[in-house]
């Protein structure tokens, strides 16, 4: 949790952040800096210490909304730094940074490096840096960062915004499940009023429509994948595709806050007016597979033993998994969540290979989410709840939504 | 434009390019994958050939959509690699980047890196990457890249899609300044039919949903600005403010195509009703030095010159600027305009101390946009348009809409 990001620095033997780019879109600087709406700014942490925020002169009254003290970037006289660098931005920026360490002095000890940029640009300013401050160390994180541990587990804040999120997005999934069941079938697909074929294009451009009117943005888009796409764990569905009856669905929702805030995440599997028995096998091993896990969510908990877990279940039921066969795509073909925030995919994951010290801590809020896929027979399901790791010990998803398989069609 | 990126790699010694990163909403892997929807990918260009496009194995018909030769990543079996590194992910994906840049025998020579990451995972991983390739050399580039300077001019049909954007976004404005005037005015603000005032939050709502309509995202949020928020350029503007008559409101919208495409950015400035005699004569002021510098548009010229020619017809006018004082806070305070591509600020920049080399090359798509601010007296203008500079010397608006500044509104 963001109360602990001190101690976490203390065990990581960090003296202070720098987080720099952009003011949103930007998980670490969106983390600090408490909603204020920033185009660019820069970050200095030090342990023990609220953060300083750098801004642009013109962008004075959203930082002062971070509620942190502030400073006024224009004071920094970039336009001469850019000019003592020969005209290079990337370099004028090098020596801000180097004022900004200096003079909030942070001029020895161990300094973490976060926030999103330019991966070149990031590798030579960095590098000038180190070399420009060399009683400084700059770091680098590998693995998990201080942000991402101290992300890992949500505050009550946090929580309530991601389960608002998921009161939208469920309100989104009734919405798009009524718009369907509205349609009739003509010919095995369904149809508009004029009888044209409704397409996965438009339910999407709904889904959009829906969930913007909600104060939700979709900035990975959605999931709505039919047939062979839905036999593909990450095909977003073709926007030509046809709503062909009997067909399974895979419906991936996971929209953020507007401006770059939290997101939710959720998955049902539909068919549309009937399911084959094939399907209807497929389903009943994932909707199996889910509720077991489910059941087996404990604190505490390693993380990676669930996806172990996961694959033993699937195995049992006749499935290839990753651990049988890492490149199979048949079968139990990804992993089986992650944790959900200001990232989509954050920890803890829940990984085969990784290590014992992602475990299921309170606040974590994460996403189970088995399923099948056999593109061979053009059928996927997978099933996906957000479920917040209470501290006692409750196990609560945070947004309803029925598992069922079949939307009615009228003939 | 990409196709000199050949040309331009060699200027710079350039043997090879590694893109990493995410597969949308990172502009040099979507400015070479060609809208395959990937979630994560890499890339690696040789110098004189297609790249290669490395992608995990549930997005290998995405990935197809490239056209670009494609590598299944299952096959680097990133599992053994994360082993290997004791269960660090960051460390595993080096080892894969290793493996790649050996396979594809970028054994030597200079390799520019790219893409969009945390700064501090780059920065660590390129310094490891470094070290396991030492007959490399990692390349991350200051100043403007290889990337900026490709994208800084357009091909046709990138011109193509900016132009389409700008149709939406133009169509938005048009739905905006209905819906305004549409409204009735009582107490000097706008209300709605149940008299209840009408507030900025609901107006950025509706365009928000106009613009999900029409197939745009809107990452970067819309400049909704009046009275005080008016006069300070980058304030957003107060979602609980009403819409006063009379009132200076800086409109300025840059949405993007859905999924992470190309910008477009447009402002206009309105007064609901009237406009006082000093709102008047600030627009004047912006209309007249943007008309004039729209007029002096010339291809080859030094982009910096435009800027040092705003503040001088401004200061002819009797404003402060940043020449005169590079943190006056009245007056024109920011710089005149920059590219606009996959990313909303690019090359070229019109900034005071850029550079001779940054000039206004056939292709080039920019901006126009001088404003004029003057907090204390709660007042902003901005005017700006997105122009194509065209190969024939023509200078394009890519989308028309009225520079007026007053909207009618009944009494």
């Amino acid at each position: 949790m963001k109360k602990d990001l001190d101690a976490l620095m203390q065990n990581r033997q960090l003296d202070a952040l720098l987080v720099v780019g952009a003011g949103s879109h930007n998980p670490p600087m969106t983390y600090l800096t408490n909603g204020a709406d920033l185009t660019q700014a820069i970050l200095v942490k030090k342990r023990g210490e609220q953060p300083t925020l750098f801004h642009w002169s013109m962008e004075r009254d959203e930082a002062a909304k971070s509620g942190l003290p502030t400073r006024d970037l224009g004071e920094f006289r970039l336009d001469l730094l850019v000019q003592q660098a020969g005209g290079d931005q990337t370099l004028g920026m090098v020596y801000l940074l180097e004022k900004i360490l200096t003079e909030q002095q942070v001029a020895s000890g161990r300094v973490g490096l976060y926030g999103i940029l330019d991966a070149g640009r990031a590798y030579a300013s960095f590098t000038r840096l180190q070399q420009a401050l060399p009683e400084l160390e700059l770091i680098g994180e590998m693995g998990i960062s201080v942000f991402g541990e101290a992300m890992a587990t949500k505050d009550d804040v946090e929580v309530e915004r991601i389960r608002r999120m998921g009161k939208i997005t469920t309100e989104v999934i009734g919405k798009t499940a009524d718009f369907l069941t509205g349609h009739r079938a003509r010919n095995n697909v369904l149809v508009e009023a004029n009888g044209d074929p409704l397409t996965i294009g438009e339910v999407k451009r709904r889904i959009d429509l829906w969930l913007a009117e909600r104060g939700a943005e979709n900035p990975e888009r959605t999931i709505f994948a039919s047939g062979y796409d839905a036999a593909v764990p990450h095909s977003t569905g073709e926007n030509a595709s046809l709503m062909r009856l009997g067909e399974t669905v895979v419906f991936d929702i996971f929209p953020r806050e507007v401006g770059g805030g939290y997101f939710y995440d959720i998955t049902r599997t539909w068919c549309l007016g009937y399911a084959t028995d094939e399907a209807l096998a497929l389903y009943e091993d994932v909707r199996a597979v889910y509720l077991q896990l489910r059941s087996e969510l404990r604190l505490g908990q390693v993380c990676r033993l669930y996806q172990e877990r996961a694959c033993e279940l699937f195995e049992q039921r006749g499935h290839a998994t990753v651990r049988t066969n890492p490149q199979t795509q048949d079968g139990y073909v990804h992993s089986l969540g992650h944790g959900v925030g200001l990232h989509l995919h954050e920890e803890p994951a829940f990984r085969l290979n990784g290590p014992d010290s992602v475990r299921l801590a309170p606040g974590a809020v994460i996403t189970v989410e088995p399923g099948l896929y056999y593109p061979g027979r053009k059928m996927g399901v997978r099933l996906e709840d957000t479920i917040y790791a209470r501290p006692d010990g409750v196990f609560e998803t945070l947004a309803d939504f029925p598992l069922d398989l079949v939307l009615p069609v009228q003939g």
